[in-house]
């Protein structure tokens, strides 16, 4: 059935109707068209959902529609709930929960998991722990094709994946992988020990998400196994998972590249206080840097007051010069970021923008000397001190936009903080000294 | 084996047992270390390998390590290597080679994929027809789970996935989706038709990539079937090829929003022509514009010869208002992207910037007023002026910054291009005569 059609169901209270159609949709379309009524409603029709497309649901709410269900709720409907929930959407449920509800979570659970949950919290943010989850398919090595299909068939319907299959051995340590692909189309006959695939691309509990990402990327598999240090499988990550760690990791990079400190919360749903304190550290930072400019303008007033026309420019020439820089930082941030640029591509990168940002700001240089002298009729010495400081300050910007992401990765700091606001406060400066400088000796002031 | 060993054996031509090595390694890990060898030796050992593994590594290359290994293989081992390519990367490759080079792979294919190829490569750039592949399993609604499994079986090995099985009917219209863990965890007598997910998620071959991806973020399923506009089955796309979409979307909106051209070319092997292309004429366009700005300074130039102080604030507040202007364009950008804020909100952005931007331009003007008077020494008609403008230039310069983006989308420009270096341009002109104006009425002049 259409979502529309539902919606208007839910609008005319057929519930019972609109309940039935839910039942038969897929999950993401149920959570959107629940997600959109209002919260009485959204109640009424969560409660009348299977139990396990209720749990699904669940999982895909924001934290504000999850605390709505937790406190409205029963115990047994909670425990319906929290027993169908995979493990790494049970332990993210109760890291964003308030206390009191966080207890009454907790249960409903049996004290094994209890104790497995305070051991998942405990991992640090962003790591590979936090990020996966335990329900997976582990086999024995000795075992058959067809016993490992036996289990499959049992045990399968609960698991996170069933695409990957982990070997372990007695101690929980992984010993290697075998696909279901390689299970269905093998003899049944042969043994797990003989088919698995024992060199295994595997991340550490405590791995930051975004390694975990690279994986992901250059392997292309739909999972990866978890290891503590001992080498013992603990979880596994889906790539389900990555893809929404992905758009973040972008996210946060977008954020902090504009100045601002990043946040998971979307925009809409973001308020106003927490929003201007996204965004006023590092405005306050930069305009504070700024008057370090106001103060290369300030010592050579004296210029600018025998000949003011040169102040016509210097809107001109800083955004040049910034924007020049924000090119250069954002693709030796992005190229970071990727992985297609490493701090050992130092002088490729500082040899690329010398050859690239010379070219550019001659270019720029003569559209602006032609520009100056014909359309604007300016005298030469000035023309020329404009367009010599273009060149120099383009090359210098991009210099400086291409050095300072490679520094920061260096140092350990998110090289995203150096991109374009930061390149463009200290490009300023640069293009203003250049300016007066040349037009001291050109223009004999 | 360690990549490094191998990389050894390499160094000292012990070309049989670095082979060894690489053929029980992943393709991803030999693909990397055969990138980095010099050019004779990647093509000594990459005539080496086994053919499937071949075929998976070639399929990794960029489009000049193809061309190297396709101009120098005989006809017989490129048949070896296009035979094993999966379709959708023959396609790629086609796409990528130079006249001479198609003419030679085409040769080595048969006249029917030949055919199918030509109509592939009739798709759009950047729709889902570009970016399917045929090689998916196809079950009939009759056959019962055991004859899926023995089909699978059979064929398996030669999809792209099996983890999702489509059932069409005679006609090839799609009918139905069945995973395979549903099959595997069903009863073997089970009849396929009365199994298989009826309500299926599906893309056209006219899609764009974008929303490609976002059907794949929201339902979280590991491929998609492709259909055309009568309903038949024409191909599918699988996860891992949506994780490169996406990559490569953010990337291009990054370099879009730093004002250049987007490139899909990795920043070390783009030319040095190329990339100062890619970024000349954004930033010709922005100079240009910012003349404007430098008009403005000309028109008030008797203020700023009255009171030449007055200058050294000039570079503060046009940065202070690009930074400000640039945070919301880029927050309501990513927020378009991810499908956060639609063209609808259009008054929720207008009445969220204002509130943010009031409390933001209220804090920085405050902490700005307090440092001249106290730190500067300006006297206090001056710090005013310089106050206010802060006040009415964020709030300006958030509210540009939230709209444009929204007029963008409605106009179907790419968002991406109302960012940073174009509001700046746009902000630093209404900085300046809010400046002059505050000037002019504050202090008399």
């Amino acid at each position: 059935m259409e979502i529309e059609k539902i919606e208007e169901l839910i609008e005319e209270k057929e519930y019972v109707r609109a309940n039935e159609a839910l039942s038969t949709m897929n999950e993401a379309d149920v959570t959107e068209i629940l997600a959109a009524c209002d919260p009485y409603k959204t109640l009424l029709l969560f409660r009348m959902l299977p139990k396990r497309l209720a749990a699904e649901v669940f999982s895909r709410f924001t934290p504000e529609q999850q605390l709505d269900i937790v406190s409205s709720v029963t115990s047994e409907e909670l425990k319906d709930i929290v027993n169908e929930l995979y493990f790494d959407d049970k332990v993210d449920l109760i890291e964003e929960m308030p206390a009191n509800m966080v207890k009454k979570i907790l249960s409903v659970t049996g004290e094994k998991e209890r104790e497995l949950i305070n051991q998942f919290l405990n991992y640090p943010e962003d790591s590979a722990g936090s990020l996966m989850t335990i329900e997976y398919v582990d086999l024995k090595k000795h075992m058959t094709v067809r016993q490992a299909l036996d289990r499959i068939k049992k045990t399968g319907m609960n698991k996170e994946t069933i695409y990957t299959c982990y070997v372990t051995d007695a101690e929980r340590r992984l010993e290697g992988i075998v696909s279901l692909r390689t299970l269905v189309t093998s003899d049944e006959d042969l043994v797990i020990g003989d088919i698995m695939e024992p060199d295994i691309v595997r991340v550490n509990t405590h791995d930051d998400q975004e390694n975990v990402a690279h994986s992901f990327k250059k392997y292309g598999y739909l999972a990866l196994p978890v290891i503590d240090n001992e080498n013992r499988l603990t979880g596994i990550i889906t790539v389900d998972d990555i893809i929404d760690i992905m758009e973040q990791e972008a996210t946060e990079d977008f954020q902090r590249m504009a100045a601002m400190s990043p946040s998971e919360e979307a925009y809409l749903s973001t308020g106003v206080f927490a929003m201007a304190w996204q965004r006023l550290p590092w405005l306050l930072i930069l305009m504070v840097s700024a008057t370090f400019t106001g103060r290369i303008m300030g010592r050579y007033e004296n210029i600018l007051t025998q000949a003011v026309v040169l102040s016509a420019f210097i809107p001109m020439l800083m955004d040049t010069g910034g924007n020049s820089g924000s090119q250069t930082s954002t693709l030796v941030i992005r190229g970071l970021a990727l992985g297609d640029i490493t701090t050992r591509d130092w002088w490729k990168v500082i040899w690329k923008e010398m050859s690239v940002s010379f070219l550019v700001g001659v270019a720029l240089a003569v559209t602006n000397f032609v520009r100056l002298l014909l359309l604007e009729k300016i005298e030469t010495p000035i023309a020329l001190t404009v367009s010599i400081t273009i060149v120099v300050t383009v090359m210098a910007a991009k210099i400086v936009g291409g050095v300072l992401p490679l520094i920061a990765k260096l140092l350990k700091i998110d090289p995203a903080i150096m991109a374009g606001p930061l390149i463009t406060t200290i490009v300023d400066a640069l293009a203003l000294m250049v300016y007066f400088v040349a037009a001291t000796a050109l223009l004999g002031l």
